[in-house]
């Protein structure tokens, strides 16, 4: 049997707000599985940004990454926030090392090209080196991923978080028996988006496609779901999606909503 | 026999210019030996202070570390400065990993206490974890050390890069036959400061009494060559230091001024 491994994502929810991150991490480093953490950004990146006079250009909610703002999420995300999560897992007993995507070649990616949009250097994942996710896991070391990439010939490159988790996710699948987890503010896959109660425990292919006719699934939610079946497609145990201040639960599949194949 | 392993430091003269910091990663990355890079920070920060409106205290040399002077080492130093390094070692095939003392508990401080002063959030190194660094060799990654620690509570603390170089070369030269080496502009301890040629091959400890009686060795040379006597009475194999642009040399000892013990 495989030994099981936990590939947990948080973004600006938790890490924008110091005694989330605090929370969180204590229950992180609690988590008796191997795992590994990929963050996001949050506001941080925004407020220098606005310190610094830097115009941020945001389509469809994604931030443009002209030069100088990659020079800003990269001392953002791999710098101030990586850091930091990493000496209070390390506070918390937890032997953090935190990394991004060109340590090691964790996660090496290509300039996205798109025909109508010029995002800038934002990042689409090739390739997981997931040899160096057995060494570190061999070690007990807790990787702490930063959402950012780099091409294989000295260019970094900003990438999605969810995406990042997702794609680590689905490379670890072959030497563990990987879950993963959507930390976010809500408590799962609501039925009534006004109810915290409300949280669907578990979303298989039809069900989705139900939820989504019926647009009880929609806006933030949709892509979000549509990565979980697709890391699922690729050998990924599970998906759950649920809120942060409840990890040692979702954890072993007591809270949040969990997508399945059927 | 143990493994020959080299401890590289690298200061603001290679990090603060793009074209030597090309140069100098090319020639780092293909040193046969293992290797270890630590490096300092250069004027990057101080750049984006002034950007930021956050005024500098520096006393004699060093800059005090502030909380908000802390987030923006934080991010330069282990963000910026050593993504990019690692992103141009990783083009070069060297399997680089940049870290700080916080990743893997690598480097464990506390804030320095000092009668007459306060120097803010500054470390000074209690103990490294060359377990890790074993890991990490035999894994055939390179670490990039950023100059940043931490006291295991959860603060970060920013460390002078020369001391970890030296605190790192002392700890792995249980398991390896370590080598340390100081870049920085200058050919070595040079007999006539005005004469790149001058570079003295070999200085002992009478020797360096001598140089010093003579005024030979002075202020900025002065701590470098004590802290290098140091490290070989920790059990270093030699300490050498040398120009940046003569790294290939200076890792066979054919460049430099080595400091060996009498």
């Amino acid at each position: 049997m495989k030994e099981q491994l936990l590939v947990i994502k948080i973004g600006g929810n938790v890490i924008d707000s110091e005694g989330n991150l605090r929370q969180f991490l204590k229950d992180f480093a609690a988590l008796p599985q191997k795992k590994i953490l990929v963050h996001g950004g949050g506001k941080l990146a925004t407020q220098l940004a606005k310190q610094l006079d830097l115009p941020q250009q945001m389509v469809d909610g994604r931030r443009i990454t002209d030069a100088e703002t990659l020079k800003l999420v990269i001392m953002v995300y791999a710098g101030l926030i990586n850091k930091n999560i990493v000496a209070q897992l390390q506070a918390n007993g937890c032997n953090a090392i935190g990394i991004s995507g060109a340590d090691g070649n964790l996660l090496e990616a290509h300039k996205r090209h798109h025909a109508g949009m010029d995002y800038g250097f934002v990042g689409d994942v090739d390739r997981v080196n997931d040899t160096l996710i057995q060494t570190l896991m061999a070690a007990n070391l807790n990787p702490v991923v930063a959402p950012i990439t780099h091409d294989a010939h000295g260019q970094l490159l900003n990438t999605n978080a969810d995406t990042i988790a997702q794609e680590i996710a689905q490379a670890a699948s072959g030497p563990f028996d990987t879950q993963l987890i959507y930390c976010f503010e809500k408590a799962g896959v609501l039925m009534d988006v006004n109810d915290e109660q409300s949280a669907i425990p578990v979303v298989d292919k039809d069900y989705f496609e139900h939820l989504k006719a019926n647009k009880i699934i929609f806006e933030g939610m949709l892509p979000k779901l549509t990565n979980a079946f697709a890391a699922i497609g690729r050998g990924v145990g599970s998906v759950t999606i649920g809120s942060w201040s409840q990890l040692t639960k979702l954890a072993i599949g007591q809270a949040g909503t969990k997508i399945i194949n059927n």
